[in-house]
């Protein structure tokens, strides 16, 4: 994520480089306009498509990022501020809100996980919501939202009756649900872990744990500025956004709240985890010493005595009886007995 | 709690899809209404129920939400927003406050723990207060609230002379007298993993204490935002709630806190419980080498010694004279009596 | 504290129940009745003693709470509010601060320590203050404040010259300065624990910085509150307290925080205190592992040196040569002295 | 500190005992009284020298606190409240602010550090601030403000052509500079710290982290409320306070924030080296534990193979071979060099 | 850091003295004037070269501290607080911002990161912005804004067309862009410490954790009051700051934000590290005594056997049969053979 910043560090503010290293060949604009009635999808061709149509709302939806001038252009008929444009190229950017008279502007970041790999993929989302229009800037080509369009296709729930501030909320929920998604997919790995350890300690749960601590708090950089964001667009009062929505927009906020919860949660129980794993450790490690104890703590003694027998002395008097190698036996049985019993007592064996 | 969240991923807002996992064949409606002087209980057959009687305080009591039909129907009646029923349905909420303007949303969780398997059980409990009714959606048809109706029928208390707002005030306090009950058992659960402990390190105890902190942080999740619940219910001031209710809340409040308190003082002593079991651990382990490292110290010179005079040099001179078996006996035990001293005074005997 | 609250579970808010376990036969109710030129104490011995005299202040004060009938009646008569009454007999409560409009209802928790057996024994007392009265209501019929009755019938000070609201500022002052008094004998435990694991680990010192470290927690849960109670106190202008007054309860509040913050670093001092038992544990430990690598790595060489001549091959011409013994001898020598020299510089010896 | 605190216990609030422990024989006051032509210092003989002179700053330093008579004329004199009074000479105050009607009463601690003993020494110093005057009791006769006390004289800097409220801001500016010399002091022990456990670990060390953990804590204790207490002297607007001096008293505020991040950074660091100190711990054990595990295992199996052929058997062939004691020594040369190899490889030599 | 602030210690607050280490033989002043349609620069050689020109945007640049007159003349010449100037020469202040009646006066950190030795190394730039100029103090005669410079003559970007309050955000932004390339490289150690430890646990590692560490900490003193300056750059509506430019400010504060989210997450990652570390160490501590005991506890028994053997005992039948070497040495293979099979069914091989 901080890798490729430096590719803009030291530019004056609002130049425009894209900083994202999803390579397209051009950047697609999908145009879709409706309302209850009807509904029409196009390819952008000109910029002369970018009007909007009276009583109607346009989701002008831009995926992939590597056509600067067409985005420059975008940006200029819809007089988005070039630091606001600068952020929608700079796709290393946390997510933020920003209310410019013109509109709303909010980044969010897309959450992916490969449970294979143990690693979180962020995609940068950029929205920007005028009355009845919404721009939408995705970095991948494939796009996160089609089961959206679909919906909308179908006129599906209550999408097509509603304005650009519903659009915006449908999108956002899309996103925060992919987060618990996620979440459900890390709570499996962690449960996993929790079997792994419980049942044989290896290297290998060590280091998963110490990756899975590394994507949680990843995922974490995403979602607590996600709250401030969704927070915002529930506290401010904005021309943009109807009365009614703002119901929906305080439940997405329930959503994004009860994310962080569920990642608090699993943080904790990896730190239980790692404490786990370490007392499993040390249980071993002390079983291994108790082993290593009883063996030496029975034969050594024994070998002592056979040494003494083992003496080369002219004047060495046990040798000579008739039983003295039966006692020795007897003698040492009692010696390892005895040492048995209280190992035994020690709850070593 | 989180893998049934994906049934509803992906589906617009609104949709009514039942995520919990209690299977029941229907859903019983309960209608009870009264007022100081009489009171009537009945089950709902038919939709035309769903009317309030003037003067009287009605308790709907819908236990079991498998039959989603019969939940809209009764949302259609009552006005209740539509996302506000789907939290209704979708019974992995965390518990909420919402004030529409025809009445007063609430989710809230009840708990249970199983004191064998160490395991909490939540179950969801959604409230609709209006100005003289009462809905209540509970997922398990076994419904919590027993002892309240029989109160109700008794009379006993103030319940019957107040309003549907002291209703709702006497079943929270209900559920959150159930934390209590529930702290109370982990908190003998913790009490005897101590003794547990300090008696006898197993790797059991362990395993419960990583078992108990989960739980505990599981009941934490409930319980922390049911004090932004009844905080909201003090602090907001309802048209639906009379303000000599109000002290009752606060006191309900306060209760929630006591029980935060209680959680973290809990949570607190299984860390410390956590710390006291690997300073056993490394105590105990530090124990056995001890006693391999007296053992070892004592018999590996000794058995050196033997071994010296058990050579088979031609020109051994030692071997020959009359007492030098009994010499290294008495050269032996010096060396061990010695060591003993050593060890004692190291206090390691 | 937790345990007894299930007495109470189930039962209809307001209801008198006495949850604590001092058993006391009867309540005794003594009645001080003062101005600044005189005094008088009686025993309740009717319910008509409880009337107010004229430009005096009034303090009744209720010990033991056994007789739930009697605190019932002199509920009533004082018209105090039923769920403060059941706080009152519910020994069990946090600290907590209400405004009635009839008085301002307060609990404190008094706090005395056994340091013998390392144990915290806390005390429930509740106040009402009206304008020329003050109820005090003890679970104990040992009272904490006959310093306080002693300071009254003496008049000194300047209690005598002022009004209820004073009296009860002194007496939580009196409750206050008892935590100074506990925490300074949980101070006095942790120096001597703090020698005693400087000089020697024993398992002892392990259970007794855990037995402290659950008894700080339990402290911090009585004083904690506490603050918000005096801070409540200091920032609400209530009727029942004049200005000159509130300045010595702002002194009380420094007093809380002051408590707060020896509690604080008392505990900070025990966590530092189990760090330093457990890398003295492991210092030990490494030490035991020194002395038995020493042993072993001077003799287990020596061993098989006099093995390799201890056996009975035919041909092995070291046996026969005159002096072998003794070269022998003289290269274990060296062998044991440059071990020797070698732990030396490693600084194990 | 607190110790003493229990001397007080019991009393009535506003009784004048000093609880210290520096025994002076009397209390001497030094009168200044200034403006910017002149300036004149006298010993205070009798009460009639308390009387302020006109366009001058006065200030009355008192040192040494056992004359309590003295000190509760003084306080008469200047209408000071009892409490404050009180606190002057309870000397185990925490640094407060209050402002009376007729003047700000402040407690500040001067901090001494003794870096042989590793150990903290604090001071109590009091003031009263008026529109002309300035109190100031120290509890050392030899007092904190030397510096000052010359620079007076010497009329260098803003402080003679400024009121009485710059007179208390150099002071506690004075205060403030001591605090950057003990941090500075206990940096350098950290350093030297560091460098002694990564070259060495001894008792020694740990027990060094421990004390100065104890006495960052203790300071803690002075700093933090310090930020509070200039904090309010910089937000309320008091009387005392001229608005230009406003701007010195943030300045002052900036360098008490300072003192505490520079203290943080310190306590962090000391936590960091506890646990290099741990880890070099572990480091060394599990270095011993190599030396032990080479030296055994190479030694044990070849002890035990010259044991084979020193046992006594009729029938042993190898024994009779010519070269068989050449052979055997190859046989146990290539199995140590095969585990010198091994060990290699596991870089455990 | 802290250790020149002692030079400071002891003086009458507004003194001048230079208490960096930046050994500068002059203080070199360079004044840009420019607008939109010209430039100029020139070295500053008299002071009556400090006049601005209408309608142009002045800079003084000075570079070096060492020339305190200088300085002392320019604080003179644009009437600043000596109170700040004093600030500008004592180089250890935190990040501060000030609001005088003439001006803003505000202290930034620059921070360089030399990744072979792991040193953070800060220097500090303090600015004083007017209506039409800025002066910027910056310690080292290397300066830090040549980017900046470069793009002023170039007119590259908007800075030509706007005011002082643009240029001074211009030298923050790029202040604040050497802060992410400082966290790259640490990120970039932080990897490749990660590797190390994973592959190969070496004392070195453990050191330049505990090194990494103590610069991050230091990074977050220098980095978290920039936070708080950049926070009151925007909340405060200063007449020398036009409306316009606090969009680009508040992208500011959302870039020291987002650093300090990185930090954070570092520091995390440097624990988690840490806990890696400890727990390599423990694994391998373990491994070590994995061949130490299955060593001993193979051949320490065989040894006795044959030891048994070994003795001289006249009457020890097992010597006389004809196999009976044979027999022990089946008899020793089987207790190996059991041993090795019990060993890897514990996965201890």
């Amino acid at each position: 994520m901080s890798k490729k910043k430096n590719r803009k560090t030291g530019q004056p503010p609002g130049t425009l480089i894209y900083t994202g290293n999803v390579e397209t060949e051009n950047s697609d604009v999908t145009i879709m306009q409706f309302n209850e009635s009807s509904i029409s999808e196009k390819l952008l061709v000109g910029l002369n498509c970018l009007a909007s149509v009276e009583k109607k709302v346009t989701w002008y939806d831009v995926r992939g990022l590597s056509n600067i001038k067409l985005i420059e252009e975008i940006g200029h008929t819809f007089h988005i501020h070039p630091l606001a444009l600068e952020d929608v190229l700079n796709t290393q950017q946390r997510p933020k809100w920003e209310d410019y008279h013109n509109g709303i502007f909010m980044i969010v970041r897309a959450l992916k996980f490969d449970d294979k790999a143990l690693e979180i993929t962020t995609e940068q989302i950029a929205f920007f919501l005028g009355t009845d229009f919404l721009l939408c800037f995705q970095e991948d080509p494939d796009e996160n939202f089609h089961h959206i369009r679909e919906r909308l296709h179908r006129g599906q729930g209550k999408i097509r009756q509603k304005g650009a501030d519903f659009l915006i909320y449908t999108l956002m929920d899309g996103v925060v649900d992919d987060y618990f998604l996620v979440l459900d997919r890390t709570e499996e790995v962690i449960e996993n872990l929790e079997e792994e350890i419980l049942n044989n300690t290896s290297g290998t749960s060590r280091n998963k744990i110490y990756q899975l601590k590394r994507q949680l708090s990843e995922i974490r950089r995403v979602v607590l500025p996600m709250r401030d964001v969704v927070g915002r667009f529930v506290r401010e009062e904005s021309v943009f956004v109807e009365k009614e929505t703002n119901i929906f927009i305080r439940d997405l906020y329930d959503h994004v709240v009860q994310v962080i919860e569920l990642l608090e949660s699993q943080r904790d129980m990896l730190v239980s985890l790692h404490e786990l794993y370490n007392s499993e450790l040390a249980n071993r490690a002390s079983h291994v010493m108790k082993v290593l104890t009883i063996v030496s703590a029975i034969f050594i003694p024994l070998t002592f005595i056979v040494g003494v027998y083992g003496t080369n002395f002219d004047n060495l008097p046990e040798l000579h009886y008739k039983n003295s190698y039966h006692v020795m036996w007897f003698i040492m049985g009692v010696i390892a007995v005895g040492q048995l019993i209280y190992f035994k007592q020690k709850k070593w064996l």
